[in-house]
């Protein structure tokens, strides 16, 4: 474990450039407590850093880091021994790394690979970005249905150094159509002279076009240690291991909380992403909304008059669209999570828009009744009387339009998190200020 | 894969209650199509559905299902063959099943278990909620580090059938501390006359008492199929698999996100969880922020004055306050995304105010820059001047407050996403009015 004053030596020294100081420090680190260091470096820190690790360290502490991190190291600096690191790499680490290189940078490295690691690596680049094709690992035991145990378990002997699952093993047919998955475990429990087919498994498997996330969170749902990955003729190109599945499913999570939250995911981790960086990964949604939250600008000049008639409904303007927005997030983060979940689906909308309604009118009741008792006891009870049924129009209003909203952003294929939760409030803003002005003019008589 | 015509059939047959039709529809589904059409049931379907499914395969289906639906089934409604399912469960899941029964039935249930199955359920209740010891599996092979790699092959032979984990093995002392962990790969690959030590790797661990998150993510970052458990005096109780790790991190991210849109995290899927629940979970959020939210009433009240002699500075309040949320949001979730996976430290604090402060400038000149060009124009430049302001000031205090209000929450041990989302909304819509309206007055010397 790293304590807090060793890592302020290694800051200070990293400050003050003094290298004799980090690279006594940096002696006995492990690569894992170096990547979490670097986690933590502004860019120009990371790179001295990481020219002062020790270099049977710097290898492994290379695997350890974000793409774009190791990007950052390969493009921007020339680090001595990077071409033995990518040598070194899984098929799919390396091709998410070329994914964050400039594609001079890319293809230059892909050049110095060895055959059989450049061949690797082209299967996974095959596939589309985001796909899970490029996240399996094209390298395999395989075993056929026909073997004898025994010999299966010699085979598995044999690539012990290098296959990255030996506990789930595929078994394909002569023209390397997937027939069924066994594991480890039965193959050592059963007799040596059995046959491989009578423990196979009906396999849960992904396509390697298929979305990256979706494959992942079957491989979590269903427990498994690995997933088989075949293509559209149902044959055998990889496996996806579940450590790999949990980074996808860590991303995935990660993008979808940024995007509720209106943002763009950052790429590094926070302290090791420059500051402009991060407002980038901001300034687009904030204007997007800010530009949608004019739409409320010019729904209260339309009630200008009213407003000035009756100061007092301006009192109730930000807690009223505010109730509303809250009501539509607390849907749309309910229905966004279900969607990624798979609890629900697409063709679920008229059962979606049914309970949210419900929901939403019970909530708006429960609200509008304390909004009219306090409000009323207030500012009289005209007044009491517009702010409860706005509080049960809008609730209502805003429970079904946030539901619905992640369901329509899947079926344009567009991210459910985008879609939704950034958007409600501006839409539900301008509504329920609508809907507001139209209650007062009714119940006020002006 | 189920396809939804037969959904639809299956729904019918639930609707009508035909039994018979539900029976032969029912005869050769298996537990995991099973638990995903129950995730999709009310309560009362679910009771019949269940009740309909062959013996054989409704006790796997039951394993399949969330804690909260199995405890709806075995509380509700009499369900033959529960207790036999509920001997053959692992003990760390039938913990999780008790903690969501009614004391009564759950006592019940414990006193008609065998006896080593109830000792086992001990081990596991005797550590507290949300803490990895509840989650851990205490079935165990265990070698020690003077075995030879034949003889730790031979007992891991022997245990085939119960352990839960038989990939990552753990290394303990005579007095049970935890000296190491070794792979099956690495002892496969061994001299069987070599002894276990010398294989034997320095292992990640969790403490049992430790959250169960934080052990979890550590499971995952470390890349582990499975983690030790020791006790305070490093003595192993448990394994957590990377299985079980993984749904207590699925189970994390969906309480941060429903907490991050303002409601509690739902116990059931989406479809199964009664309308009356869904209100619980998202009412009591809404009244505490709507009660937050009459300080903006109180704000403007202040400022009534003010409004009355320039109505249009009212038109502005919901595009200047949403602008100050939004901003608030971003740099929550950040901060907060980056505590979950532990890329910062409430240690960070002031690292972090020094990022959001600069970020928020920058945000705010952007934002402000076109809000003064665009209001100016359309409404005059003095107006122009006090929106631009109000932007730059309201940009810079909300992602500040966005920034730190995550740590705060963590530093008080309340769950960041609860402290700082829902309530940056409240916080920095009254200050940004107070801000708004001050910068009005000096500026149109009102």
């Amino acid at each position: 474990m790293l304590d807090v004053a060793y890592e302020r030596e290694v800051e200070a020294a990293l400050r003050s450039k003094d290298v004799a100081e980090l690279s006594s420090l940096l002696a006995d680190i492990t690569p894992k407590e170096a990547s979490r260091l670097m986690a933590r470096m502004g860019l120009q820190q990371r790179a001295l850093f990481y020219r002062t690790l020790p270099k049977e360290v710097a290898a492994e502490t290379f695997d350890e880091l974000d793409p774009a991190v190791q990007a950052d190291l390969v493009s921007g600096l020339r680090v001595p021994g990077v071409a033995e690191v990518f040598e070194g790499m899984e098929p799919d680490d390396r091709a998410e790394l070329l994914d964050e290189l400039p594609a001079s940078v890319a293809s230059r490295m892909v050049a110095n690979l060895s055959e059989g690691e450049r061949e690797l690596t082209g299967i996974v680049l095959g596939y589309p970005e985001d796909s899970i094709g490029r996240r399996m690992s094209p390298e395999l035991i395989i075993l056929r249905p026909t073997m004898r145990v025994a010999s299966a378990i010699a085979e598995i002997h044999k690539h012990l150094d290098d296959a990255e699952s030996i506990y789930t093993l595929p078994v394909v047919e002569e023209d390397r159509r997937l027939a069924g998955v066994v594991s480890l475990r039965d193959l050592l429990r059963a007799d040596g002279r059995a046959e491989v087919s009578t423990l196979m498994q009906e396999p849960d498997l992904a396509v390697a076009h298929e979305a990256a996330e979706e494959a992942a969170r079957r491989c979590a749902d269903r427990k498994r240690l690995a997933l088989p990955i075949v293509d559209t003729e149902d044959r055998l190109v990889g496996l996806l291991t579940v450590d790999d599945a949990l980074r996808i499913l860590e991303e995935a999570d990660s993008e979808d909380q940024a995007r509720m939250g209106g943002s763009e995911p950052l790429r590094r981790p926070y302290l090791a992403t420059p500051v402009l960086e991060i407002v980038k990964s901001r300034v687009v949604w904030l204007l997007v909304l800010a530009i949608g939250a004019t739409l409320t600008v010019q729904v209260l000049e339309r009630f200008e008059d009213t407003l000035a008639t009756m100061v007092v409904l301006s009192l109730f303007v930000p807690l009223l669209i505010g109730t509303g927005g809250n009501t539509g997030n607390q849907a749309a983060t309910t229905v966004t999570r279900a969607l990624a979940l798979g609890d629900v689906r697409p063709g679920d909308v008229l059962k979606i828009v049914f309970r949210e309604a419900r929901v939403g009118i019970l909530l708006g009741v429960l609200l509008g009744s304390l909004g009219f008792l306090i409000a009323g006891f207030v500012y009289g009870w005209d007044i009491g009387t517009v702010i409860g049924l706005t509080l049960v129009s809008i609730c209502t209003v805003a429970a079904t339009v946030g539901g619905v909203m992640p369901l329509i952003g899947k079926k344009l294929g567009i991210d459910p998190a985008v879609f939704a939760n950034p958007f409600i409030t501006t839409l539900v803003d301008a509504t329920g200020l609508i809907i507001y002005f139209l209650i007062a003019k009714s119940v006020l008589g002006i």
